[in-house]
């Protein structure tokens, strides 16, 4: 099948790109490399089933000239700022790489009469609910960072446009993701820091923030068994049993880093930074009900992940 | 108080303007006149404590001006697409006149420190639910029409904007307004069609699609009693007792014209046009318990506005 693959460049694009060249598809990879980066894709590069196409979803010419071209058969759209925290004192990052690059990607296939998709959405569409088991029936949405409200006014779009098209789309919402490749988030900064610093770790917050981490290779393992959804809009929490603290996440790093004796400086107060949602409950019995479940939970996430990125 | 009523050349925004001034507050009418007409306002600008400025609400420069001069201390948000039939062959006009003007709204609000808000959203972004009483938790919120879908994207940004700033802020969800300066919709249609034609009447349907209609002065009634909210989002459906089916409306139209046996041509199917919600239940018991309640009936709704577009 002609699959593009919309962020192809970026941490969770680049990992679904090496799967689909493994099962045969011819692969476009469009990314505007604001967060995508050529070494995830530098491997990939050498198949002859893969092409990069440079250029920018938030803008509909550029995403018209390869559906033009590449004629894709699926869309798979992982394009978003995908850096919660640094577009909390800037919304337009939002407005433009989140929901503009939504509403580009559907009219685009609405023009070419393209009628796959998958969507990746996320947990921050809820908002802050630390009370409530979240599932995909959970009421009262109300994201509490832009990049929630983005992403859930791009599932209210693609609502729209799968029914107004008779569109198939898979959407899923998933939590913090890692694994390969990763561009930024706890993990990766808690690993940087202590590179250059061994002796001490500063950490946001008092340490207790506790959030389900799923692993990058299981979660493309769901997006790859339900990509031929039925027409409609198929909607799935996508997670993993447990959840980690953030001081956990930082033993872990430690201990596969080998480092004694780092002393935790916490920032104090209970969220990382406004916006951030602190704790939560997420239900994941439908997806598992239909046939799927992460290999890895996630302390084992963190800890796989810590490892892979050691060794790249 | 200094409230600007964005949209204020429009249905709703006129009639509210003219509310405001008679409860003595300065207010500043901001307006593209794209569905909004100056004679709606013609009357309001004989009065002192009135200003008229045109300007694009999807556009962050010309907001910054008017509230660098103006300084609203409330903004009234009534800026969108109003007319979902005619958006239905081109959601580029959601995009911009009805998602845009929300993110730019409150972004000139948060560059402002502006902490004020109503929002007019409406009952579009439960989407197509007719077996479910739909009430403000109501789950599952599927959007059918791209109208509905930009409405509920801007309430996803009004919930993280309201977060991120401590914005206070109003939002409604209501079904079809009626009454005076109507600009368009099946009352407004079929009282034109019938004086150049009052032989017959087409009906798109079988003319049994069934909705409720709100009197455009009880909808202002209930925005001026609940304006000033408490910090965060507050949410009201809003709307009257009954519904009326479009068979009914153009028998009420055909009795207030004094028109006698006019024949009506159904298209035929259930619903007026893809993306149009054909029937829907709405509860309205949460701002019947904070205090307010509509004086007219969905039909009594009707049948005012047509006494009062025949006597205009």
């Amino acid at each position: 099948m002609r699959v593009i693959v919309i962020g192809g460049a970026g941490f969770i694009g680049s990992n679904l790109c090496k799967r689909l060249l493994e099962m045969g598809h011819q692969v476009a990879c469009f990314d505007n490399f604001s967060l995508g980066n050529e070494d995830n894709i530098r491997e990939l590069e050498k198949n002859s089933k893969f092409e990069l196409v440079k250029g920018d979803a938030s803008k509909l010419d550029e995403l018209d000239e390869v559906f033009t071209t590449f004629k894709p058969e699926y869309v798979f759209h992982l394009a978003a700022n995908s850096d919660i925290q640094a577009s909390a004192s800037n919304p337009d990052v939002e407005y433009v790489n989140t929901y503009s690059t939504t509403f580009q990607i559907l009219s685009c296939m609405r023009k070419h009469n393209i009628k796959k998709l998958f969507f990746s959405s996320t947990s921050a569409v809820y908002g802050d609910k630390r009370d409530v088991e979240l599932d995909e029936n959970t009421p009262g949405l109300a994201p509490i960072s832009y990049y929630g409200a983005a992403k859930l006014g791009s599932e209210a779009l693609i609502s729209a446009f799968s029914y107004m098209n008779d569109m198939s789309v898979l959407v899923f919402r998933f939590p913090n993701v890692i694994g390969e490749n990763l561009t930024h988030g706890v993990i990766y900064d808690f690993m940087h820091r202590l590179k250059e610093d061994s002796s001490q770790l500063r950490i946001l917050g008092d340490g207790r923030q506790t959030k389900p981490y799923i692993y990058v290779q299981d979660l493309v393992d769901a997006m790859l068994q339900f990509m031929e959804a039925p027409q409609g809009v198929t909607l799935y929490n996508v997670g993993v049993e447990g959840a980690t603290s953030v001081t956990k996440i930082a033993d872990i790093i430690c201990e596969e880093m080998g480092l004694k004796n780092v002393k935790y400086n916490y920032t104090g107060g209970e969220g990382g930074w406004k916006g951030d949602v602190p704790r939560f409950q997420y239900n994941i019995d439908k997806i598992h009900v239909a046939g799927w479940k992460a290999k890895y939970n996630s302390d084992e996430a963190v800890r796989i992940t810590v490892r892979k990125n050691l060794e790249a």
